[in-house]
């Protein structure tokens, strides 16, 4: 029976902590930590089929591109398990169509689920199933914080930084939004093991505050020196000149460099360029889909307005007000200084340096 | 005994609505609508000294930079119905003191007590004082109304716009931050009974929310159309295109024409010259500190960051977390097309056009 994979993992030179992850998988049993709770609660839930798998990033008890997209992965393994004998590969089947419409806009979702797809077509038995598909989607586990150790590492030449700085980030893209370690926030986390952190400013990220309910929380758990500010404050912050670098994750990245994030990282990106502030988008190869010409072409998912209109069932705004609520934005590639994947780097990204690396001839 | 103010006032054309006022004076008392339980309660106080209103300004009770000038006249006037008649004159010095003490950014406070105490100046006794502050308070109030009417007016002809259009805006600056009609929400408004109004977007403005909580509850009262935002979308939504103007109000400007005003101000004028929308600042003359060469050179409130760590007692960030929270930040006026005050217009302002309006040989 597949492990849980361990907390630490050993890079090249030390034990190294992956941070407070928030998916732990037990063979028979996925557990996430319900997100939508933190700071103030940390509550597991335990999952034992593909619906409540699926459930639980429709309702964002697991949120974050590449944690999703291992979610769903072990959300097929369960499908496996609890399958009818008679009609297994249908039920397998039903269930990756189920957790393919749980969110329509991070691209890891269809990537990890076409890997269980493809996987599921060489089984010949349920038992096969059940075992190949849980072997499957803990490859995609630790191949995802491999990547991100690779992220951070790529990371560290590409700002090639020798003094100490401040970094802004955005939305949540840490341990809790991965298998471990973290994108954007892998980055940072390694900065600060190098010694080469100031601090972290962590965008609150309204409306669904995951910078301060999650990367707040997360970064303070893990010692690494934060301060909380309201997205409104970003300008002001980056022109008091401690911030030498923005660094975000991405959901989408098009063919073009384009890259979809969680709304107001266009914001930041401009905010940026403005203030001669470099960005960088960190994120796994599986973000990038070279189907996609560009942003413009990316369906954005709209939530409900209630995520504006009240916090934790208390309203702060008139009853029934109009809200414009989409939950990404798209940053075009000419605002992007480099784009950081596992497989490497793309400076001031364009369609030739997308294809360069992610390529057809490139795709593995 | 001076009366509270109408609701309406008659303008040129027509009787026009001043909107949902946030103060009313009764001669012996001030009320205020409470704006810190606003949309959920409609609460009044009724404060019937000085300390009661400088407390109420601190607290935020009543906000927006006119509002908190005409509040502190009415205080002032107050102050004389409670003055001892051995020390009159020194007890409404001391509240003078107490008031101006309540928030450091906003000019208007110190403008409407510099008045206040030329009024003082004037007294023989207390009776005296208690006439002649109390009518200068309603002077204030009344002078403050005529102004936004006449913003507005200005504000059209520097627009010169003949189809309707979109406008974002940021904060509360309608009726509840002023005397009655708003200055930047007055324009709005303004926009509105000329049909050349689409919609409104309203930034949410974190962490007071005074977007979601005040302007989306004004203009939903008034019946004019908006649109609530997170103020991660604002750069989306300014690439949507229908957006022509961002309109915003001001704390302070300063004699070069640089603009202090809410935190997430400066963020939109970088985001609106980005897309090549037009900016716009509306506030009375009140506002304008020639003595103050650039907002570089102001002092800007930081407010407590429970603010951000917690909505309503209940916590959204862990505790403890250092955070950044500024209240207003500083636009420079290089990115402002427009500043529109009762006295007239300053195109592409800067120290000379800031001069031609607002010299020493104007003021007056």
């Amino acid at each position: 029976m597949p492990k849980s994979p361990a907390k630490t993992v050993t890079s090249s030179s030390s034990e190294r902590s992956l941070g407070t992850v928030a998916l732990r998988w037990h063979g028979d049993r996925l557990e996430l930590l319900d997100q939508r709770l933190l700071p103030a609660e940390e509550t597991w839930l335990t999952l034992k089929d593909a619906e409540g798998v699926a459930r639980s990033i429709r309702d964002m008890v697991v949120r974050g591109a590449p944690a999703i997209g291992i979610s769903a992965a072990y959300g097929v393994a369960l499908a496996a398990r609890t399958a009818d004998d008679s009609r297994w590969k249908e039920d397998i089947e039903t269930a990756i169509g189920t957790l393919s419409d749980s969110r329509p806009t991070a691209v890891n979702l269809f990537w990890a689920l076409k890997l269980m797809t493809d996987i599921l077509a060489t089984c010949e038995s349920r038992e096969q199933a059940v075992q190949r598909l849980a072997e499957g989607a803990v490859q995609i586990h630790e191949d995802d914080i491999t990547a991100n150790l690779s992220m951070a590492e790529h990371a560290m030449e590409a700002m090639n930084e020798t003094s100490p700085f401040a970094v802004l980030t955005h939305c949540n893209t840490g341990a809790l939004a991965t298998g471990g370690y973290g994108t954007a926030l892998g980055v940072i986390r390694r900065l600060h093991e190098g010694s080469r952190l100031q601090k972290v400013y962590a965008d609150e990220t309204r409306p669904w505050l995951q910078g301060s309910r999650l990367t707040a929380w997360e970064l303070q758990r893990d010692g690494i020196p934060v301060t909380l500010n309201a997205e409104g404050a970003a300008g002001c912050i980056l022109h008091q000149g401690d911030v030498k670098w923005v660094v975000v994750g991405a959901d989408r990245i098009t063919a073009n460099g384009d890259v979809v994030n969680k709304i107001g990282t266009y914001n930041l990106a401009v905010l940026a360029r403005h203030h001669k502030v470099r960005f960088m988008v960190v994120a796994p190869s599986s973000t990038v889909d070279m189907d996609t010409a560009s942003g413009n072409e990316v369906k954005i998912e709209e939530r409900d307005g209630l995520e504006l209109r009240e916090i934790r069932g208390q309203a702060i705004a008139p009853e029934g007000v109009d809200v414009f609520n989409p939950v990404f934005d798209v940053t075009p590639a000419s605002l992007i200084d480099v784009i950081v994947t596992e497989r490497g780097v793309v400076h001031a990204p364009n369609i030739t340096g997308m294809y360069q690396l992610f390529g057809p001839e490139r795709a593995g």
